[in-house]
């Protein structure tokens, strides 16, 4: 049985033609008939581009007709309000429906966001849907959340993306009884803000968590944990400082390069390296932020997501089905 | 009229000698009769690693006895009471008489802080002392705080910071009229949690503040301001992140350049351009944290400081006192 995934044909920056793109990528580099894809938007357009590609007719690519567009400056609370045959409301209906096992978008994070809430809704016992972000380790990666849906947080929050974590942890990543760290100011139990002091007893306590006690900023890269909890405030400044690493990097090995005057060929050696470092560092290549807690599965991509950050997103999607992390969430959670 | 620096010769985790090292360092570095150091704690251990250097017996230094040492894991509110007699105590107390025109330590962060507050005691209007800490910039650093003493803040303290840091960019950075973002999760004025939803008014109608607005995460390298202000939560957390950057980095370029094979003479360009970079993400050649809003000039360094490090911050120390930041802060403040 293929894994069917809609996509939000409309959502980011380059929609249509960069969705498009990193679909047929996606289809491409699986084995045939493993996934099938709704690309869902303004159909007129969306076949448009299709035709433009060699394969665009391939099988496994089913146009749905959405009317409506929400643009990515929008009011999320407004949009999802006013425009319900957005590609964003058609593809989560889809998920909805069962026409297809999850829904991808690189559109606006906020109406993703809330159209999920509202379509899918939150499984039971969720108090707090959660968007997870991936960062390198020496190791390998690990997951962060709340990297930004819920930047005011209690106790009882943290301990629920600790235990989504763990779920994410042990079935995509494969991770066999994960580590789970508090994000806090210092190692000791007693430190970091009223929040967090709590959380840690929540989670020192809680049978089901594999908790490993506080970690600082600097125990992100060295693999503290697999799992990291953190308020989405503090997640989301982390995330995107993260993000903005490989450009300042650039820049910073540039400058340096030119003070220690390297020729031509060091320059491109230098570069060659630092671009392959990079790929650790880029969101492209982990897709998606996956949200968990919703009745479904859905992944919140860049707006400025290529068609490699499309491909990949979809290819997690399909992995996060194929694991039924919503399933092992509502058993965990309830 | 050289500026005196007390220094906490007994702070650090490879004190005394590595301070004293650094000590001499910042006398040799700087012109003559420009800077006097008070070295305080144990003499005896001072004088014998004194005599171990070949011009331990120069003129600027003086050693001064303290009898205790409050030592690297101890809770800093009992020590600040009990240890009256510790470096840190003596060092603050030749400040406050006004023996010495700052004090560094490379110990106890927590007690430094407490003895600074107990001994000098906080500026007229200033309700939270803050401890600034250094990012580079693709134009050339910033200055974020609060950096980790202020887990909890209300709107009103961030704007404080925001005055503090602006008096600190505008004397010892000589920026002119220093440009203030707030660290948010997102650029428009609506974004954020309670607190910094307030905080973005009162910054936006303080007319002795530059406010630029809301930055992100990604914003801080790029230089989206002279002077970020956040909670000392998310500031720590960003703070130890950052500084964990050059290590990790070389972990993942040495294994790129594993992967890439690259030979011995590649290898060592490529880490010579490396090491040239990391300079810049090298808190050591910042020195210390300063810690505004007390009534006098101190500075916070790692336990891990190197004797650069201490040498940095005695030579920063001896700018604040130059600029006569407190004196700065005390007029903005009042």
């Amino acid at each position: 049985m293929p894994v069917r995934v809609a996509v939000d044909a409309m959502g980011g920056d380059k929609a249509p033609a960069v969705v498009i793109e990193g679909t047929l990528r996606a289809l491409e580099n699986c084995p045939e008939g493993e996934i099938e894809v709704l690309l869902v938007g303004d159909e007129e357009r969306i076949r448009e581009c299709l035709a433009q590609h060699e394969k665009g007719d391939r099988s496994g690519i089913h146009v749905v007709q959405a009317e409506e567009v929400i643009e990515m400056g929008e009011s999320p609370a407004t949009a999802v309000k006013t425009k319900q045959r957005s590609s964003i409301h058609v593809g989560l209906g889809a998920v909805k429906q069962g026409l297809a096992g999850a829904f991808v978008s690189a559109g606006n994070t906020g109406a993703v966001m809330a159209a999920s809430l509202f379509i899918l809704g939150r499984l039971p016992g969720v108090a707090r849907p959660s968007v997870i972000s991936f960062f390198p380790t020496i190791q390998s990666h690990c997951i962060l959340l709340d990297s930004g849906t819920n930047v005011d947080c209690k106790p009882e929050h943290l301990l629920q993306f600790a235990r989504m974590g763990s779920v994410y942890a042990r079935t995509v990543l494969r991770r066999d009884n994960p580590t789970v760290g508090l994000l806090n100011v210092g190692e000791e139990p007693g430190k970091g803000n009223d929040v967090v002091k709590t959380a840690y007893k929540l989670l020192d306590e809680a049978e089901d968590v594999n908790f490993c006690g506080n970690l600082e900023g600097r125990d992100v890269f060295r693999h503290g944990a697999d799992v990291i909890v953190c308020d989405g405030f503090v997640g989301n400044v982390l995330l995107k400082f993260g993000e903005s690493l490989v450009t300042a990097l650039g820049h910073f090995v540039g400058r340096e390069m030119q003070r220690q005057e390297l020729d031509a060929e060091g320059q491109n050696l230098v570069m060659k390296i630092l671009a392959g470092t990079g790929k650790a560092f880029d969101y492209q290549e982990y897709g998606g932020a996956p949200l968990l807690g919703v009745d479904g599965t859905v992944l919140i991509g860049h707006g400025s997501s290529s068609a490699r950050a499309v491909e990949r997103m979809i290819q997690s999607a399909a992995e996060i089905v194929r694991q039924d992390v919503p399933a092992a969430i509502r058993a965990t959670m309830a």
